[in-house]
């Protein structure tokens, strides 16, 4: 099976301008998905702004794409993913993560907050949500930095000690990577000074045959 | 690390009431969501929509929880966790999956429909996802229905091909229970009669030594 990468000219500058404006939409909708799971105001109240978010969808959906945002590429070598899972900066699913990528392209680390979306057992982040924070880490690093496709082969986690919700930080580094075939090690924990890591990943990527 | 559950003395009928209500309100900021990544109306609109989002916000901030949701129980024995981050009903990152349990409480499955804020590579849902949504079915199951506490331990996927954003299916099994170590089968892929697993899990489940 192969993958529909889109062509789009729209220039570097454009595309810059145009993600910081629905940078902010996503943020402000990712406050609006806290304070509908925390919020205890009367029913009336959120039929009322329930309503309203239906309005405001119907505003958007005046102009759209057809389906999901894709992930695109321009001549000059910009590529985005706004509707990621994880990093998407217009995705409010996404937390979103940001990738700090080192410049040996081998290791990597995040850190974010996460709070009261993410949570699995009480005050705790969801398993599952480490396994796709930590997912994307790794398949981000064996594609050192998206100048290559890597697709996830096997991932393994070990669950240390629950992670509490709050600033987590993940850390990342490729330790084997040949024939197309990626070693990935990677964690997540408190992010604290003298953290444990909570859970620990290994992963096997693989590039494509069609992508060699 | 023991963890906080919270006995919460409403009585099932409203606390029934309660859900249809905030479950409402979730399922339009879900389409909100999904209206954030696929919008192309012009930028001064794309704010025109952030400024009343944030005002809803407001509104539903107006009094509101003091942390994320938890995991709640009455006399009864209902128990609910609305800000789950798969299952939660008031929790718009969770597509919501409903986990349905056969009678032997062994298996279990679920169907739902995956949209553009799951997307990974183009068009396809995030590797991450998949293993957020399988950690989930099968700690459910682990777990009996919630009828005892099961904590992630290990879990390994195996990722056979990509998989379709649209609608998906979970099956699970418990294939191994003795000593409060779990051992839990699970397969997501396309929801089609002959569709092969996408995604193949294996996970160990532990009940903590301080809930056996």
């Amino acid at each position: 099976m192969s993958l529909s990468f889109i062509h789009d000219e729209t220039p570097t500058e454009e595309v810059d301008r145009r993600e910081a404006v629905v940078a902010g939409l996503a943020d402000s909708v990712r406050a609006l998905v806290d304070a509908t799971i925390r919020t205890t105001v009367d029913d009336d109240e959120v039929r009322a702004v329930q309503a309203e978010v239906a309005a405001l969808t119907e505003r958007l959906r005046a102009a759209q794409l057809p389906g999901p945002a894709g992930v695109r590429y321009n001549s000059e070598g910009r590529s985005w993913s706004w509707g990621n899972a994880v990093v998407g900066s217009s995705n409010a699913v996404a937390p979103p993560l940001e990738v700090q990528h080192a410049g040996d392209g081998r290791t990597s680390y995040a850190e974010v907050v996460l709070g009261a979306a993410y949570e699995g057992p009480p005050g705790m982040v969801h398993g599952g949500v480490s396994a796709l924070l930590l997912d994307q880490v790794m398949g981000e690093t064996a594609s050192a930095n998206n100048s290559r496709i890597a697709m996830t082969g096997t991932l393994t986690l070990r669950y240390r000690h629950p992670l509490p919700l709050g600033p987590v930080r993940l850390d990342c580094q490729v330790t084997k990577d040949a024939d197309g075939k990626i070693t990935v090690q990677a964690t997540i924990g408190e992010n604290l000074p003298d953290a444990t890591p909570a859970v620990e990943a290994s992963g096997l990527f693989v590039v494509p045959r069609w992508a060699r």
